[in-house]
């Protein structure tokens, strides 16, 4: 049987059958209750939560009614097998089932996930957070019945426009900058800004989710190979590019750094071409050693770069809220859009903009730089420690995920079984490539942002056990 | 001298100058202080709000670093003009230019503003907003590091499945709902869905936001005439569309809803043709008289109408919420997506789900209900007192805005700018139609759900004065 600890907090507003409900719910939809499994008996709940029987009997038949769990007579509860229901916090969702195990991928409980879009939630400041959204509520109770300006909030765009200045060094006035729901929603609004441009250079490999959204607005895309030593520029100039994207802060998912005078080369190819450079900083923030190298945009003379950030990795992905700063030349076709803009709530712009005004943005980003830091630090440490020359690590040193490159004669589907069977999920970022590599020893991606410290030692230390028959 | 009253409330946490700072900086670049308005004093602020000069001077100062006010020598601080900057909580942004009168449209300062996508914001249920907010940030804080499910929370859209089931008839699962950030993310989601179709027919007025997006997605626009009497649905029987973009509830902007036979003949032709229909509900909470008519998906019984829905009119415009509820045959291709999905936050969709679950939603729509139907009775009163015949009121008994025919030989722009040397605006709906039509006396819109029921009857005598010369 399965044995789950529920924990119903005192001070809720909901009726407690109702939490009761929500928590086995979400527990199943979310896979952490496998199918098929044996749910504790409402005798056993009533001693673990030391309640009466009727919310727990309530919970549970709710839970029946609406398909979740059944039950076998002389037996009890089950739950169902939610199959591919379930979203276990992953936010590239096409990718969830070839980034799992094949066989039934969705019934693995994994203890220990290093998936790379998660970031700390223990840091999270949600005192904060709370305080600026109850300050933002009143403090705008005036405009909340209005809808406001699609490319975000000005008070907003203007702490940003600060922000950007002082610590990625971007130039620009707030009116450049567009707020909007997350990356997808730039790549919508970029394809409606830009005409004329048929072909886009793309790394390879690269953030599949971009990829897939050129190539859904009939972008030809054109691959620029790219590994842990370079970047081939020679092929983007060589090409009928006239626009590329760029991860240069971090490549994702290599996580290679590109050096100053790369940039200046490709800087140097969209003047000449009247080319643009998308330039997606998605982890700039962090940055653990050495100098800080300038954003393309900081560097860019001629209006050549989109800038792209997002709160997702050094706030939380739960926001969904990420900016974009367009060049100049694009403000008047900008403000003339009638349609198509994808904003976040007013409400949260309005926090963040307290948030960021008040100095906590500040004090937060330094904090989740520390503490990544020393993730950082500890995950290679224990890797090294645990696998020795077995294992080769790149793409650190910036950013919230690592890869590793093991040595063995089996696949990366196959090393991620052996973890699985573990209990810990690690990453073949395999279809981040157009056209997938399978030369030389499989490589690895591991998030190291949603685990506590004590979880990532864990779970190097099971990776160790699952794969020590197989190195070489 | 403009004379502006600033609040400075004592809780705010922000620094004093700060708070200065931006109470006037909002204002100019709202345009309620218009451009080259003499602003007070350092001195008569300091009366006014009885504090040091300190502060003030640091706010101004800061203002004409950032060239939001200069200075005139010997005669003080004076608001630049911030042209089309400006953003006065309008939800069309395109359309504002025409919508005011045309020249200096952004100088003026309107004391009254019928604005049809206002809604009131008295009613807005800050405090229980407030706690939904803070429950969500406690009850989930261990998924704040995740970015979930982009089709939408499975909690609110299992929410939503019962309201939309119990409220409006709308058969569906959870998994058929996808949570957005407006319409303008559903139609996005909706043009990669659908394939093969080139030919749209879409209501004529009807919705421009809606009709540019489908445009811009490259489909051939149908127009099919409606007026308060009928919607030509022989002219689309006739026509190549296969896809239709509806408002029965309460036909955007004329006002009519659709009779029952018109949705069956409407209903027949999709099931004959395989063709879509796009019902847009966006405010079919607000029936006033009558029986309700039931929405179209709730008597399709093939599969072919998308029901999209929002939260911004019988919520709040600032949450940016809506949802669409999709036909299962699509629930194949929408699972397979792996980009293009503009969800909005999950802390406010978890706030959503409980402000639903504990029944805080349904009371908030009976009282929204009752107060808008006494803001529509006393609209309709008032403009039938002033005006007798020389207006006819058509377009209400539903939704949050009327249409008004005015016995005049003036144009509809004539009409707007009398009104705004008033200090009122209100609405010529004329980039609704594809084609602008000009024939008959001039249609004006007034949007009566974000006025306070003085203002509303403050800006009907208004408009009285301001028309009343020109009245036949
Ligand atoms: C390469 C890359 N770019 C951008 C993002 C951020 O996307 P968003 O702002 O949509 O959360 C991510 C997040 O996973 C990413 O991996
Ligand atoms: C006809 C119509 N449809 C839909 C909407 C709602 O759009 P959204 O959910 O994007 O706020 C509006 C709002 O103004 C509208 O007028």
């Amino acid at each position: 049987m399965f044995d789950i600890l529920l924990s119903i907090r005192e001070e809720s507003e909901s009726p407690l059958y109702l939490r009761i409900y929500k928590q086995i719910r979400e527990r199943i939809t979310c896979g952490s209750i496998l199918g098929n499994t044996r749910l504790p008996s409402v005798k056993a709940l009533q001693l673990q939560l030391n309640i009466s029987k009727t919310p727990i009997e309530t919970a549970y038949q709710m839970l029946s009614a609406e398909g979740f769990v059944y039950s076998k007579p002389r037996s009890g509860y089950y739950s169902v097998n939610m199959g591919s229901a379930c979203s276990p916090g992953i936010d590239m969702p096409s990718d969830a089932g070839t980034l799992q195990s094949p066989e039934q991928p969705m019934l693995r409980e994994y203890a220990i996930d290093f998936h790379p879009g998660s970031v700390d939630h223990d840091m999270f400041p949600i005192r904060t957070w709370k305080r600026m959204l109850n300050l933002a509520l009143e403090d705008y109770s005036r405009s909340i019945g209005k809808s406001g300006d699609m490319m975000g909030e000005i008070g907003l765009r203007r702490a940003l426009a600060d922000y950007l200045r002082s610590s990625r060094g971007v130039a620009c006035s707030p009116e450049q900058i567009v707020i909007g729901t997350g990356i997808s929603s730039s790549m919508d609004l970029l394809a409606k800004l830009i005409d004329g441009i048929d072909h886009v250079a793309y790394e390879e490999p690269g953030f599949k989710q971009v990829r897939d959204q050129l190539l859904s607005h009939g972008y030809r895309l054109i691959p620029i190979p790219v590994d842990s030593e370079s970047f081939q520029i020679q092929s983007l100039e060589d090409s009928k590019a006239h626009m590329v994207y760029v991860t240069p802060s971090h490549q994702f998912p290599t996580g290679r750094v590109m050096p100053y005078v790369e940039r200046e080369r490709l800087l140097h190819w969209a003047n000449k071409g009247h080319a643009y450079i998308i330039e997606d900083d998605y982890d700039g923030e962090f940055r653990y050693f050495g100098k800080p190298i300038p954003s393309l945009q900081s560097i860019d003379r001629h209006g050549r770069v989109i800038y792209i950030g997002t709160f997702s990795k050094a706030f939380t992905p739960a926001l969904r809220m990420n900016y974009m700063v367009l060049p100049q030349s694009f403000m008047s076709k900008l403000t003339k859009m009638s349609s198509g803009l994808s904003c976040p709530s007013r409400i949260e712009q309005w926090a963040m903009q307290a948030f960021i005004e008040q100095g906590h943005w500040y004090r937060h980003i330094r904090r989740m730089r520390n503490k990544y830091r020393r993730k950082h630090d500890q995950i290679i440490e224990c890797i090294r420690a645990m696998f020795g020359d077995k294992v080769e690590i790149t793409g650190h040193s910036a950013g919230l995920h690592i890869q590793i490159t093991v040595r063995t004669e089996l696949g990366a589907n196959d090393l991620l079984m052996l973890a699985a069977d573990k209990g810990v999920r690690v990453y073949d970022f395999r279809q981040m490539w157009m056209k997938p590599n399978d030369a030389g020893y499989p490589r690895i991606y591991l998030g190291f942002a949603g685990l506590s410290e004590s979880d990532m030692d864990k779970g190097i230390r099971l990776l160790k056990e699952a794969w020590s028959d197989i190195l070489i």
